[in-house]
């Protein structure tokens, strides 16, 4: 990109700027469409019209609380962090990027200076400025700029909402790193909410070669074995239950369950993750329903079943948008609802999400 | 050794055969000198003149018991499983080992069939014979028949009763191992019992370059000071000062915390270790004291605090051995109490090793 | 199974014993069908009769040759290890199989007593007794007694050709688990014989999204492509192209090249898959065309291009046979010659096989 | 550090600016001490007076040849690498230092941009800016601006030449990481120059209980010894002794050598390496002697043996530092020389370090 066109762009983009409108979260249950103000552009920065951005759980619990654990929203914040748009204005430092290019957004910029940045878990940075999270801005907006090497082209033939799901599904191909998933792994996944799904879909395109879900809701269990569930285990939330339903698991496996995925986070789906897995298998914390869990850690301990935890991701655009690419993950039929970006849009969109069971996931079309 | 020499050995073998004494557990509390019947010496077994048995938690806990979890004793069974001795007789297919070598015992025989066996994790067989686990026979005794390849000669240097000490000693390892301890390892131990001793001991020696320990007791923390500890924090039982503790702990460290081993088993001291430990550190749980636990999982879990476990030791002896030569490891200090072999002897060494506190390893010299 | 009947098919067994027939290596360039006698049945093992027997290029290279490496025959033996076939007996202590099953058989047995053995390392163990590797005799037999823990049962819907074929895909599957191939590793193939394609598709059935595979025969190419190689490249045995070579494989490659894996073996194929990998990765030596290599190994090295070996497999045959069951690899395209058992099949046989070439696989039907 | 205070410093190193001299390496075998600017102070820097700078093989390899593989050096560039200095100034965001502390510098800016440093191998960057590698100017210069995460404080009692010792170091530490050394690693160090003895320290820190090192050169051997070799090999430049010299090393060993560390680089000592080490193990090539190798690369790989390869280090200087305070190494010994900071003393300090054997470590104290 010449240096001429990058300064007409940037003169058409500095114009915009009053122009650009995002969903700001303004107070509890209140989302405001408001203009944003767009931070300069750095050398290594783009700018990005976003076309598709998704609301997650997260989203939903920040409207509701205004916080997320010690994460508390002060000022008005603008709300989304799971988007896709297309390439306005890149920086002169960046090359891999074009004005044009469909792109993928990874949520998180890292300081690049601690350990956990130097040793290749920057995902664990604790200066992480993250989309939406307080008090950095997120994406549900006409625009925004972000880091150019947080940006990843999509290949012809995915699609942009596709792009913005390889945010929730960074979530389960992070889960499968950590645990271990592969062609040799019996995968047990505990809970068929839009977590559960996505790492379903993660655990089939490590080669997973059986995956048996569980759940409490029979529609959730329908829609998991239609996304490839070898086998699926309908269950209660009583603890009583825990011992037959363990059993029945496994019968459902029918050989070793080696990785199991806990998606809920309460000590009942954590319990029947940890009796369920074979001995020297993993557990694998994603879903975080409660902090504080009753668990048979000494007995899973004495098998030397590992518990690993995850916390987002790192580095999972290329392989997501690759697992899209080729067909082995289809993230289409996740998206059951579509909204534009209107006062009354956003309000809408986000009150489908709440309420959950049917609304897997609820995608916002810029 | 020829083989005349093996058939005459073989003759005494058998004539000793009437004589060879050892301590049977045939009640609860109740544990008696008798006869114990040697089996036949299969070509790659030996036969070992026991010289040095220690006391282990879990002997005492089938004595007081008569099981640990569904391990049952139901008919008389010898006691003991640390120990060394001396060859007196040789398999055919032996070729390591020589009349008179003094040899330490690894006292589980797996079955080398199963994926545990084949997969490298030989500890996890669930077909292992394991000396006083019912329904197997231990070895303090006068004599008993083991697999040659777990008996491992020691060197001029180190005694027998160093020798019964790489059992404990393999707990150690075996959890410093598997939680990734070296010299960029930043280590709490929780727990300043026998097996927080021997884990402070090991982690020691494979490099920690410092290690906090925490306990309820000042003199089982002035013996851990006294073993090398970095520094010691006392802590209590109660619940409520967990936040502060952790601040106090983290502070004696006065830098990451990268494991922690949790030798006590507990919700407090798990939950400690769990709340202690830098994000992507590993919290491994070694000691066996409660099966339920209620713990902070998701806070952990989402600080990629991995929590791993430990079921006794695999290929661990050599490395103990070699600890003990070299002076890496002086678990000296540790063996408190010896006993005769006298129906008497045996009797108040159990009662001074579960009397606990200032015992921490109990012999006998048979 | 009850124990009259073991017995009384143990009796049927002496009886056939005098009838079992094997193809013995005799001499250079000279095998003989000969009555072969059978051990005694052990309590672990199985007698298995025999039903497909794969050609493998080193029994070619012992009927030629009469020694690999520091392997001579000195006395005759009987030749054969990649087979399948049904059990006729099982011994006392076998649980997991019966008269009828139909098995392929993992044709190493090591001494579970060495350092290797125990460390999960079976197949580097010096004391391995494997088929048709001299001393030990192999399996082109009617029948032969095997331990029954290195027979697995194959489901229905998998052949007992196919059951064969597990030993050189585990040749392939061991390649691709040591060298860390998944959905995230560009492949590079280096070599289309027999090793090569059954590499590919081991490459394929763990996720690798683009294999790259090279060769100096344009057939072996096509067989490779129509077995899913994302991409071809001829090259050819003259040094003095490597440079130029090496880009047109990362140009057929078009991203990086994470994992190379020569199943060729000689300097030229070495260097090229040395400087066809990017940095960081890792480079599989499978073939093994000559010992001595000249290579570029500091500016592999400096690039931190990693050399991994491989020797046989562990551990492989309950993957391969998953691999078959679910269709993620299909070998029977690789079968391309099939033979009696007569003295005038095995020699026919082993000079089809001999000649290579549109010859991949041959196979005995006994 | 207030900001009144910053300003002023600021004011007073651009004053400082003019005075600033370094040795510029304008043409081969030509140093010139001459000024050198500074650039501008970035947020995230600091500004440090050089005391201490090492010279390194590749530094006098650049003097004399004007390159190194592809790094050629076109324009007069600044020499230097090996350092440590005292902060006499720090950027706005810098806040884990002040002025006053004494640091080692870590020579090499990586881009935090791509592949290689987001998944934690930072040293494979291919855009790192680093000390000396033209185009970039290196830091025998009386200050030098440079990030603060790559300043590390050294604690008391550990001086600022151990400091700069920290990058010599480094090279072993990071082959000793990436070979896997620990207490159960038996370790034959091939070479006893400069980075042979640095590796050998690393080795013994690492906990590794036995070190054999080979070499042409008695001095050198005897200088190993007194650094901590277990036991010394001296070996011939012939390839004809190979074969009898690995039995001499194995002997000398006593037992299984796990890893082999390469710091020579040519045919014959890989070979040895190759050789010398179990199956299984490890051999890492450090030094870089020549390109070209012929290797028994079949043999070393069908007993799986790995060749791993390092380049240059990362995240190293904490655990350097931590092994100069406590002691684990002690890098002293090898400073054999030192020099000041005229156009005299730089030019004899190369021909000193350039002459080799019994220079070590040629130090300038600035």
């Amino acid at each position: 990109m010449g240096k001429g066109a990058q300064g007409s762009d940037a003169a058409a983009g500095a114009g915009e700027v009053e122009e650009n409108m995002a969903a700001w979260l303004v107070a509890k249950n209140t989302l405001k469409i408001m203009p944003f103000k767009l931070p300069p552009l750095g050398p290594h920065d783009v700018r990005v019209r976003m076309k598709a951005v998704g609301i997650c759980g997260s989203d939903v619990h920040y409207l509701r609380e205004m916080r997320i654990a010690h994460f508390v929203v002060k000022e008005p914040m603008v709300i989304g962090h799971e988007c896709a748009g297309v390439i306005e204005e890149v920086g002169a430092g960046v090359t891999h990027l074009s004005v044009g290019d469909r792109v993928a957004l990874e949520p998180g910029v890292s300081c690049w200076r601690c350990r956990h940045c130097k040793g290749g878990r920057y995902n664990l940075c604790s200066d992480m400025k993250f989309f939406a999270t307080p008090p950095v801005h997120g994406s549900l907006a006409n625009q925004v700029v972000h880091p150019g090497d947080l940006c990843f082209k999509l290949p012809d033939g995915v699609t942009l909402e596709e792009g913005a799901m390889c945010e929730p599904l960074s979530v389960g191909v992070h889960a499968c790193r950590r645990a271990g998933v592969g062609p040799e792994t019996g995968v047990l996944v505990v809970g068929a909410g839009p977590i559960g799904l996505v790492t379903l879909l993660a655990a089939r395109a490590f080669g997973a070669p059986r995956v048996v879900i569980v759940d409490v809701d029979d529609h959730r269990l329908s829609v998991a074995t239609a996304l490839g569930a070898a086998a699926t285990v309908k269950v209660s939330t009583r603890d009583e239950d825990l011992d037959a339903e363990v059993e029945r698991i496994q019968a459902a496996m029918g050989s070793d369950i080696d990785v199991s995925l806990d998606c809920a986070g309460f000590s009942k789906t954590m319990s029947t993750a940890l009796e369920a897995t074979r001995a020297g298998g993993k557990v694998c914390l994603v879903g975080m329903g409660h902090n504080e869990m009753t668990l048979p850690m000494t007995s899973a301990a004495a098998r030397e079943v590992d518990v690993v935890g995850v916390f987002r991701y790192k580095d999972t655009w290329p392989l997501c948008i690759d697992f899209l690419r080729s067909g082995k993950v289809d993230v289409k039929p996740l998206i059951t609802h579509r909204f534009g970006f209107s006062q009354r849009d956003v309000e809408e969109a986000f009150e489908v999400s709440a309420r959950g069971r049917d609304a897997i996931k609820v995608m916002f079309n810029l």
